[in-house]
């Protein structure tokens, strides 16, 4: 039989109640379908944060890398200031391991209600391929203050002869900026896994960006993507920039298949996406790198003050295990955890979020059963 | 009488068709109320800049300042490359008249029909405003070529000891950087005109950020929403991460009533605002400056497949025409030309996308009729 290593990073607020959720069910797919997954737990997050200092040490990350996999809760705490978990642990994480294709399925399941007007399920059934690793993600910026970085500002105000309508000398502290950087090489293989991805699909690509005013970054991204497709003749492609596609997602969902997006603009729309697909409740993703350790999460936060309570709604969790699975080459017990839980969902087996009664626990024992029973 | 002095640049594609239909409006709203535009055209766009290669001069730029309002079409063409046309006439006028807001109000009117489910003119009535003149839209950037830009990539890695994933003496030809400003007073100026706006509305004020990742830009526009929120008391206020906001327009979108946002930003979240009021076509937005010259435009582009077919939806450049009103002060006028939008909705006097059968042309003389008729 085999096994699989994972790590497992509960984190913060809701993370603990629906991890558990999510291992009851991989851990019951496993005996399904012969496999067996031997758990390590990791205790990164705001608890230890607030005692420790620490986020999570170079020789954890050097340990992470010999698992197969890394099964990621959720992070953040109302007492940490915004910026210092999701940086040091969950970004940390997403670079580290150079996990350069963030995949999120937006999919409205069979029985799940949308907020959107006259959309059925097969309107709404696209993936959106985020990259993961670069644009303004990769935490280049500064607060001007010192003299230090007041040097820095000179420095670029000299560099691009640009006016900041503030004096330098006198009122650097009342300045920030932020850089982006766009490579070749990180566009290319994101791409590349999405037109990939969208052979296996309808042969329909879309590609986001701003190339009209950060005319920089995404007219490399575009470049990139034009280039890109030559090797791909059987996929038809277009375009879409990142405000027109928010609509696009809302008026007509039914148009997209495989979406390609710079990494902040993908935040933004898969957002948007998991709002149309019902809720975060709803909205797994996983953090890909093909040729080494991969994470998978629910793209919704802690939710602190549900913390607890048992009304977590764990099927995002659920779902990312199925996207961990898949990853693992287990495609069989993969499909069987999404037929799961769309069987729970039809025999109202939800919680109080769809318009159930269960608590956040029976959840993921009637899946694990359920899966079982097959 | 009064006599105001406005520039019109009706622009590219469908502009010059919907500015015609909203001059109408305004003219008849001067006759009714008592007040006279002067118009004067200018010719910026793409077929200008394809004959001419010029987009806008220095001396058009002063001129323009002389005038009372600009009224503003769109722009855009195929045969331009994204960016060239958008930077060099938009994103340059908003620049020089530093028309620091960027008011988009976001309202279902009556007979509108919206994509969300069950949300009726009641739920959807809020204002975003947009920070205009920061942000990515400064214009700071650089794709790596050439030697010297090469120098220019090595002084920001050894500033920020950034290790870019490529090496910069080989490959730098690989790489694009975008940097994004933010001040202290140019996030105060428009955070208090928001305030001010809130004061006469809900007194409800959401601000939109990410600082929990973009922490050096966003971080100073939280600290410095922070600082503003103390100087009125009266206002309730939240933040909303800018994937969050997203989710919230479409779930909820009864829960905003100003909403303040960094550009970019503002950018995305206000097309998906116009898509929930019912579309492009009837979302109209303002660049002001409140001590100096504002721009008046549809948000939405210059549907160049469109152009001349007497299709397009005018409504958005007539309402664009309302703000434009109110901020000369003629809030009777201004007032007037949207009640009479809502009666030639509820009278079906609107275009196909709108499901009429009028053309553009008779849309703009339907509502002067009804503005005189009043
Ligand atoms: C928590 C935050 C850093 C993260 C992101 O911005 O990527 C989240 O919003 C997500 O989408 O996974
Ligand atoms: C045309 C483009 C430069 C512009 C912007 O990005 O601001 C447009 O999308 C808008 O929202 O007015």
């Amino acid at each position: 039989m085999t096994t699989y290593k994972a790590a497992c990073m509960p984190g913060d607020g809701i993370g603990p109640e629906i991890i558990a959720e999510g291992r009851k069910v991989l851990d019951s797919a496993g005996e399904k379908f012969g496999f067996d997954i031997d758990w390590t737990d990791y205790d990164t997050g705001a608890e230890r944060y607030l005692k420790t200092g620490e986020l999570i040490s170079e020789d954890e990350l050097k340990e992470l890398s010999k698992f197969s996999t890394i099964y990621f809760g959720s992070i953040g705490d109302d007492r940490v200031k915004p910026g210092i978990l999701e940086k040091g642990i969950l970004l940390a994480l997403r670079f580290y391991f150079d996990q350069y294709v963030n995949l999120r399925p937006i999919k409205l399941l069979k029985g799940v209600s949308t907020p959107l007007a006259n959309k059925k399920p097969s309107d709404i059934d696209f993936v959106v391929v985020r990259e993961n690793t670069e644009d303004f993600y990769v935490g280049i910026g500064s607060r001007v203050k010192s003299g230090k970085q007041r040097d820095e500002l000179s420095v670029l105000r000299d560099l691009y002869n640009v006016k900041f309508g503030i004096d330098v000398e006198t009122d650097a502290d009342e300045l920030a900026y932020q850089i982006g950087v766009v490579s070749r090489q990180g566009s290319k293989r994101v791409m590349e896994y999405a037109f990939d991805l969208s052979m296996t699909r309808d042969k329909k690509l879309t590609s986001v960006d701003k190339a009209n005013v950060l005319t920089d970054v995404y007219g490399l991204w575009r470049e990139v993507f034009e280039e890109t497709k030559i090797n791909y003749p059987a996929v038809s492609t277009d375009y879409n920039f990142v405000d027109a596609i928010t609509m696009w997602f809302v008026k007509n969902p039914e148009w997209f298949d495989v979406v390609v997006t710079p990494n902040m603009f993908g935040d933004i729309i898969t957002d948007l996406g998991a709002m149309i697909q019902g809720g975060l409740g709803l909205a797994p993703g996983g953090n890909i790198n093909p040729d080494g350790t991969s994470m998978f999460e629910p793209i919704h936060g802690s939710a602190p003050k549900y913390k607890g309570q048992n009304v977590a709604n764990p099927l995002a969790t659920i779902w990312a295990g199925s996207l961990l699975l898949d990853t693992l080459g287990e495609k069989e017990a993969a499909a069987a955890v999404v037929s799961s839980i769309e069987h729970s969902i039809e025999k109202g087996a939800v919680t109080r979020d769809m318009g159930g009664s269960m608590g956040t626990n029976e959840i993921g024992e009637w899946i694990a059963k359920d899966i079982l029973n097959k």
